[in-house]
């Protein structure tokens, strides 16, 4: 027993006057959130985004070092909430800009380079047909001669211009058409969406002079949430944003956030962390490219299916359990209002397909970005997020699997991890003098580490050889490794005036490693199920939000890919949201993809007799069976002749 | 100026102590409405009812005599609202049972005798195949075999019982779907609606033992509103109801209730009086057999297309200018509880689609259920509601036209015209001697003279020579003729203690004589447009709330429909309700009920150079032209013969 230390604290925050009762030990901003107070946080508690600061007002606590303080403000009794214990009753403030509020989320750059990369609707595959359109509708005023009916006589204009079967009006737009009509004398700018087979009229203005029409695609990542704001008259992504998904402070990976949510009854308050984040990213967009809410008539997403469970608050306590089943796959299309997302009062939310409980409609998008559904040759499509699921297939099959990869490339659980944003080194490279050479998002002075350069990292250590096979450190005489917090680590950049420290440890090493293996061993059960070798694989497209270059390579020769040519290999950035864009702005590419959500054949390698053996294997580096990885061993003996 | 008489009055009204200011004259039931006080007065304010029974407490009144009081009420002070005039200030009393309250309605008799007349679906031409269904769906609960998600699941389930492409469900029921389920175990009752071509999961249940499932269809007259009570789980009709509309007090005719809207921005009253008509047609149908309004899923409206509009408060207005247009002819099934019908708050609420401002979907309805647009010969369907349309086509083209026919043969502007309810004249007819013979609904005394009773008396009067062709009373020696408070009139059945006398006036006379002109002057035209001889026709089907049977025979005599061989002739009732049930149970009919719609050429009667022509032609017995009625002068000659 700790008797002291266990004691209950009453932390009370002003100005908003609310309190908590903690025990000694907690986290301030685990503190704060129990008050009921969120405090902006996007680097999840991690310490390196500096946006929780309070100030400590009275009371006893204890604070982890850190560089993004400065020494007025430590003086100040400034703390970041996510690094300060509490060990007293005390009183803090929150400073007024540092609750969150809208549009108040850290901006950062990833997204704005990941629009190039995902591009816009494929050119000859899918018309542009988009979901949610407007119109113009010019009709002749009724006569003696010509007395349809208003509502007919809207339908039979739009129908000149589109084609929709079946037309659906809401009752109050129906009971509005006439004032409308009149006053704009039969002149309108239409909205219509698709919702099933149906086509909804979903406002009717008067006027048309010009048309404005947008739209938000969403990738709901376990750890990352990103939007791409369209112009819907021309198909073009105006701007892009990105924010960490605030619901991480409850479990770095969905099934934490499960349990989480099951033992607090907290699945109202996910599903509300998540519609902010969205509202968030609309708000940041809408506000930059000074459009109005109302203009935006769609949001579309694309993300695991526990994300879409969480924002939708559809059950997903079963998707842990076994049997593992989803409240639903396939979601019809809903008013955007009814989740809570703030755009045009009648907009639409379309949530693509999911495959399984494990596999949702982020891997749908990117076997539709990749197109390995039409093509004759075997290709594997692979997704690292903070799951990795792996698609092998071609235009006559599709298998899929999901392994809990962990977020670590995506900059979580490492150190100095963090996402694709300004300042993270998203290259690295180790020369031959030893010397380590960088370049980082933006090229700002360097702040963490993103997933390409945490993928440089792993496999420059490993053929360097400052890491063995396992993964374990190999201290030579080498200065750079010392004794940190954690345990050991490598200093990979020394610190400078303007930047701290950054440096990896043993337990970042071991985590990415558990990633690559999982990685790997899920597409080993694929093809070994299959009964594909590698030298049937065409290509391997990988995505994930690891920063905007990756060298491919390095993800062989750490073993996460098998070891085809490099040429094989594509780095193919955020599918997720790529394939949301192009459903959102073609109603062939909808049912395309719900074709290929049917016919997917999920493999559950939780059950799977061989998985577990595989991922043994495969936390090696890059493997126990060095026969699978001939190229990585004339690399690496290269590599560690030229240094001998 | 008529100085003193036209003073402003004060009424007040207890227990409510509501009060109006009203001119001095004004008729007390209209003083009620003024104050906000609904009396039931389902006659329409014509006085034979006695459903606005009031004590006058305090003030100078003129009370025309009345039968439907007996002396005590008399001595007590008792009115009838409709047939008072305010003199003075006034103190009235509002018995509480004579407020309108939902389901104090009188039932009358006619609903039950009509839903005979209608049939069930017809046999061999639509399957059954309902809008709205309850079906049972016992899944198989999830395995790790077989992880297909809950909504999924669902849609797999309910395509192995019906076709059903497209479905969808709402939020809130998909929300809710894992809950039950588990419930249930997998065994659940699924409600689904037809909307448009998509199908919609309204409901899921748990359990599934025993399967109820209702609706309602509502035939919305201007003078009548009726309601059947159908069992969706075998297509039976279960029970019938039937009201005045209670928009009548602001107008006879729709044109007028459009004025009166429009001059007192009243179109929200307009709809909730429909509305509320309906509530309690349906609340009286529910209570009666004991059935819950939970388990009404659908209701579906046949009308005439201002009833439609006032229903679902769509503008009305342009209907009556030129260029006469409708707000909508098709209405998208929207819920129910939308427009505050009470049934399920999921329930569907289904329009039949209507050709034009003057052809409802009533008329819609009829040609659907006589199947003329099926026949390689040409036919007549005419339906005698407040107004009258006509329909001439076969199975290449349909032809229509709406006259303002009144609505003298529905029993309103007629002195004893009543509804067909019990008590109310259905046959009548002249023998030989002059003596009168007549039959009532239900056999009970006489209480008034609905429209098949109406058509006999004109014909009857007509063929004995008591009116000429021009509808003049030959007021020969008989006693029956006297001078009533309305002028000249014809005793058909002396007072007796238990009923009043029952007369027809030279008004009432006039009034029929209008209405089977405009009728058949519509009938004239299209004839004439599409050249169509008497002969050519093969069939003439008569619809209307006339009575359970009628003499087709007379409404040649009167000249109202084209001298063809009675057998031509076929009294098909209120096919407006008949056309909605088969619309109700079967998706394939409203299909056809759509094409009918689209596919019928209206000719506006307002603007025909030759309309007023033969109106003026056929405001004779039975026309002008005489050879156009070969049979009616043989058995006129006869019958004055048979008497010489």
């Amino acid at each position: 027993m700790q008797e002291s230390r266990k004691k209950k604290c009453i932390v009370r925050f002003e100005p908003s006057g609310l309190r908590a009762e903690v025990q000694s030990g907690t986290i301030l901003l685990e503190a704060a959130h129990k008050a009921g107070i969120y405090l902006s946080s996007i680097c999840g508690g991690d310490g390196y985004c500096g946006k929780c600061k309070v100030i400590i007002d009275e009371g006893q606590f204890q604070s982890r070092p850190t560089t993004l303080l400065t020494p007025d403000e430590t003086q100040q009794g400034v703390v970041l909430a996510c690094q300060t214990k509490v060990l007293s009753d005390m009183t803090v403030t929150v400073p007024k800009s540092h609750a969150l509020k809208p549009a108040q989320i850290l901006m950062d750059m990833d997204a704005h380079r990941f629009s190039e990369l995902t591009g816009e609707l494929p050119q000859g595959v899918f018309e542009f047909d988009p979901l949610v359109r407007k119109i113009c509708v010019d009709m002749s005023p009724p006569t003696v001669q010509d007395h349809t009916a208003d509502h007919e006589r809207l339908y039979l204009a739009i129908r000149k211009q589109i084609d929709a079967p079946i037309m659906q009006t809401g009752y109050r737009i129906m009971q509005n058409l006439p004032k409308v009509f009149q006053e704009a004398n039969y002149n309108v700018a239409v909205t219509i969406g698709q919702r099933g087979g149906t086509t909804e009229v979903i406002e009717v203005e008067p006027g048309c002079r010009s048309v404005t029409n947008f739209a938000v695609a969403v990738d709901l990542g376990t750890t990352t949430v990103v939007a791409h704001l369209i112009n819907l008259t021309n198909s073009k992504t105006m701007d892009t944003e990105a924010t960490y998904n605030s619901q991480i402070n409850f479990g770095e990976d969905y099934i934490r956030r499960i349990i989480y949510a099951e033992e607090n009854n907290a699945f109202e308050e996910m599903q509300n962390r998540l519609v902010q984040d969205v509202n968030n990213l609309i708000v940041t967009l809408a506000e930059r490219q000074r459009i109005d809410l109302q203009d935006i008539t769609a949001v579309i997403c694309a993300g695991n299916t526990v994300m879409v469970h969480f924002l939708l608050n559809l059950d997903p306590t079963r998707i842990r359990r076994e049997p593992y089943v989803a409240s639903a796959g396939w979601v019809p299309p809903i008013r955007a209002a009814e989740v809570g997302i703030q755009i045009n009062k009648r907009g639409l939310l379309y949530c693509l397909p999911s495959v399984a409980a494990y596999v949702g409609s982020d891997i749908v998008a990117g076997v539709l970005t990749t197109r390995i559904y039409t093509k004759k040759d075997l290709s594997i499509f692979v997704d690292i997020g903070t799951n990795g699921e792996v698609v092998l297939g071609n235009r006559d099959w599709l298998a899929c699997a999901s392994s809990s990869a962990g977020p670590a490339f995506e900059g979580s659980g490492v150190k100095h991890g963090m996402r694709a944003g300004a300042g993270a080194i998203e290259r690295l490279n180790i020369l031959d003098d030893g010397s380590i050479e960088y370049k980082t998002i933006a090229e700002t002075h360097p702040v963490g580490i993103c997933g390409s350069g945490l993928l440089d990292t792993l496999a420059e250590l490993f053929r360097n050889g400052l890491i063995d096979r396992t993964g374990r450190f190999i201290t030579n005489e080498d200065a750079r490794f010392t004794e940190g917090d954690d345990g050991l680590q490598f200093q990979l950049i020394p610190p400078a005036n303007e930047h701290h420290e950054i440096v990896i440890t043993q337990a970042d090493i071991d985590n990415l490693i558990r990633s690559k293996a999982g990685v790997f061993a899920a597409i080993r059960v694929l093809m070994e199920s299959t009964q594909t070798k590698t030298d049937d694989l065409d290509a391997i497209y990988l995505a994930g939000g690891f920063g905007n270059f990756l060298n491919v390579r390095q993800a062989v020769t750490i073993g996460m890919l098998p070891d085809v040519p490099a040429e094989k290999i594509h780095f193919v950035g955020n599918t997720s949201i790529a394939g949301a864009k192009t459903v959102l702005l073609s109603r062939a590419a909808l049912e395309t993809a719900e074709k290929i959500a049917q016919s997917m054949t999920y493999f559950d390698l939780m059950s799977h007799p061989k998985y577990m053996d595989e991922f043994m294997k495969a936390k090696f580096m890059p493997h126990t069976d060095l026969s699978l990885f001939p190229s990585v061993v004339v690399t690496v003996n290269k590599a560690l002749n030229s240094k001998s």
